[in-house]
């Protein structure tokens, strides 16, 4: 297939690279174009618009919502430029708003929409092992999902209401914070009555908590080492912002969130917004007036 | 060994059957003394020091602090009974107010003091697959790791302080506890925007999250079966309350205890007391308006 | 002076009745526009351009930004129809974020904008006692203190950046929103404990906390009289909001205000939006499974 | 009457004083017995059964449940020296449960309980210009109300039962420390606004929230003088955790109280337990960057 890659970071760097592994003809954009080259086979496209055209899908790996926007709705988006009948999946992690408001803008032009964020980080990207959670008309979804399988190990379909699969992975991002927050807690808690954190975390990752997901951020809240960022406080805050948003647009009162955005705001405010967002965990540390 | 089994209940009895099994004189008590015959082979005991006098090793596996306060301290508690040198395995959850105390009246009687709660359901102690986290004094946990691979199938050693032990149960639970909350809210977010709960758990623990607890309350919370509960909300609130206890013994701020405190308040209230302790996500469908 | 009043509500037509009693020409507009009528001395404009045509200075008074937005930004609206160096006071409760836009257009107009929220309910506005915080340029506020004192019985001047003035608003809701529920709280807990709840308002009113906003909200809180509502739950939710949506931009977290968004959705969830906020306070009895 | 005093702090000084100046007969004792030469005409007891003995009535003023509980039930108590048809008025800021249990005591020996805590600081007492609750007995709050009237400018009287009055108390002070903890969150907002601090208390004082409390504490936050303590914030901390024991009794979740309990831990932790416990509101300033 003809596809349009718009956002060469870390992860869509890797992704794409999948893509073209998997013989697919991908013309890459990235707003600092040199990093183009990091997907090798790709042709450098000089705007969104000029990767879009001719396309028969487009994926957007992009940082946030103004990213986003920028590339489909600007001058030289791929609103314009994308042909009737191709697809655009968006990866990137976003409000539900707008993903909204890009699945209507699509469809008024004869184009379908594919929500389609990813789970993992740049090495399960590049080892083709993340997990991708996929929302639209079941059509498109199927015509995608041999590209999803270049780049990730499963997807898993949420519906034809591509909304959905945003909202599931502003779910999952808040279940990932909450586990770092009560990690915070119960290790501020158990350092009290000195109990060693490598050990509780030894234990719950060989007990009930054998998830991946307790392993990286138990060892991480157990040793302190917030640097350097896997994945920023700053930007872990905007998720925890996104989730409540979507909570807000629904009526769903989300009071863990609340609790951590607090705890993130006040983390960013004083000099933490840099550091791997498992340093959320230092603020029940203070609390409790260790260290 | 001899010893002596204080408290057969669900998880006492599979635990005591164990013992007897492993070659052991059991002598038991119960407050209704029928349940003993739910351990073939043990010696049914009067009362508590009946069971205890000339035991080497007794076990507490008992409700509540009360409960153990009473088989302890009381007129035929276990205290004036047990000999001199003689261990007393506390295996319930209990405060670390009460473990401490029981600690000092041990010490100061020549007898040892071991904590030792354990995490899994009753068929997992009859089956040998209990999780037991234990200290105390090396020489006497070193004599009860036999005990204790009766019925569990790993000892966490977390040091030489008993009350290590039982803030590692608290902070465990509560940790447990945030999962359900968490999934509450997670799941009463996804539902507003369709997302079907059981897809959205299988995704969780089919990928990050493929931990025990995720499948066990993941399918709870999805499915809202709430009975036969396997442990009650009644009780679950009564943990939560001893992680708060302990976090105020030792000034540790528990935001997310506060708030789980607060949510398990109000459905004891509303009557969800004796539903599985899973029952806390009602609490944020209801805030959403589900259902 | 020629005065265009956009928002002739219940409060907006005490407001301008007052500036006609002033011996001030008043064009007014509303929506509904039968309204007008109940400013007797007042022409009705058809637009709010109509209103603002050839006028020294404009009220807005309207329900929320999105009507303030309108009546400012829209077609027919007071944007592209006042003259230079006129006067736009804002006078309804809005966010920050459209305060500092309609500052900003203003600006670029060569007009003047003034922010001057207002509290008190529609009888002070008539009486001639709202309290007006003001803020805005000081020759801008110097010319629009005479009219303030048309239906106000003190303006107070919070500075230069009219966004000030906004802030003041949204932080003054925001504690007398804190009032109701901790009083809902306060009373939820004596109740249980055999207290009458008028005699412990009785007391509270009596002694350190004679305010008017305690007797107001204190008796409504005993009274569980939340028909007719003097200002709607739903309303209240927003202005929670907006107090939230300030501290995010400011970077300010504000825990209570979380914690009474969640109480306030919840609220609306269950059928409560067109009670008066005060019913706000029945969430800490249902908590406390009272009534 | 012959009354004995037991507790002379900055307040039982004053209360004894006030006592003494109404021609009643007062044997005062003091655990540093210096203290007692602060109200002259009293007659020192060397311990609080002496003060007790042949007394009509005594009072407690004392800094905690710990201290009460030790004047009362310890040796040398006055449960055992009292005579019958003597009452005892326990004027302290104590726990519901110990109230209880000493109205039991002294129903148990014929002696009568009121439970009267008072509003208000030192300098009040002085003047007879405190608030008292009192709950208890019709005929014994009777014949306390003439000794109230020699210190208190009003009794507010509770029903009949003794825990009724302290309840009250607690509910009092969790709503003065909701205020200082709400004047925090509203001013760390609108200071990020430029709103200079004590405009704004101004404007809030001079409107609305015309109330002493809001003076007092209003005036506190916004020049952040919190040192010499009034009230100890560490006293603070323990007030608000006498509520949540409340509140936990009777099964009334009191979400605010929490969250101050957790605010106050943090201060406590950081080296702020002796400030004012206006102090409370650096902890918002704190979240907020500010400073």
């Amino acid at each position: 297939m003809k596809i349009a890659f718009l956002g060469i970071g870390n992860m869509g760097a890797a992704m794409a690279r999948n893509l073209v592994k998997g013989s697919h003809e991908v013309r890459a954009w990235n707003r600092t174009q040199a990093r183009v080259k990091e997907v090798p086979g790709a042709i450098a496209a000089a705007t969104p618009a000029d990767a879009a055209r001719g396309a028969d899908l487009a994926f957007t790996m992009l940082a946030d919502d103004a990213a986003v926007e920028a590339v489909v709705f600007g001058n030289d988006g791929i609103l314009n430029a994308l042909p009737k009948g191709a697809i655009h999946v968006s990866a990137s992690t976003i409000s539900v708003d707008l993903s909204r408001r890009m699945q209507k803008a699509h469809e008024g032009r004869g184009q379908q929409y594919v929500s389609a964020p990813v789970f993992g980080r740049p090495a399960a990207a590049d080892a083709g092992q993340l997990f991708v959670v996929a929302a639209g008309a079941d059509d498109a979804v199927k015509k995608c999902e041999p590209l999803f399988a270049t780049f990730g190990q499963k997807t898993f379909v949420m519906g034809n209401d591509p909304v959905s699969a945003n909202v599931v992975k502003l779910a999952g991002n808040f279940l990932i914070a909450t586990i770092i927050e009560s990690l915070g807690e119960a290790v501020a808690l158990t350092r009290k009555y000195d109990v060693e954190p490598q050990a509780f975390i030894d234990f719950l990752t060989s007990s009930l908590f054998a998830a991946p997901i307790f392993k990286i951020y138990g060892g991480l809240v157990a040793s302190q080492q917030f640097e350097p960022a896997g994945f920023k406080l700053r930007l872990g805050l905007k998720d925890i912002r996104l989730a409540l948003a979507a909570g807000e647009a629904a009526q769903v009162p989300l009071p863990i969130a609340d609790l951590m955005r607090a705890n993130a705001v006040r983390a960013v405010n004083n000099g933490m917004g840099d550091l791997d967002w498992s340093a959320l965990s230092k603020i029940a540390a203070e609390n409790a007036g260790l260290k």
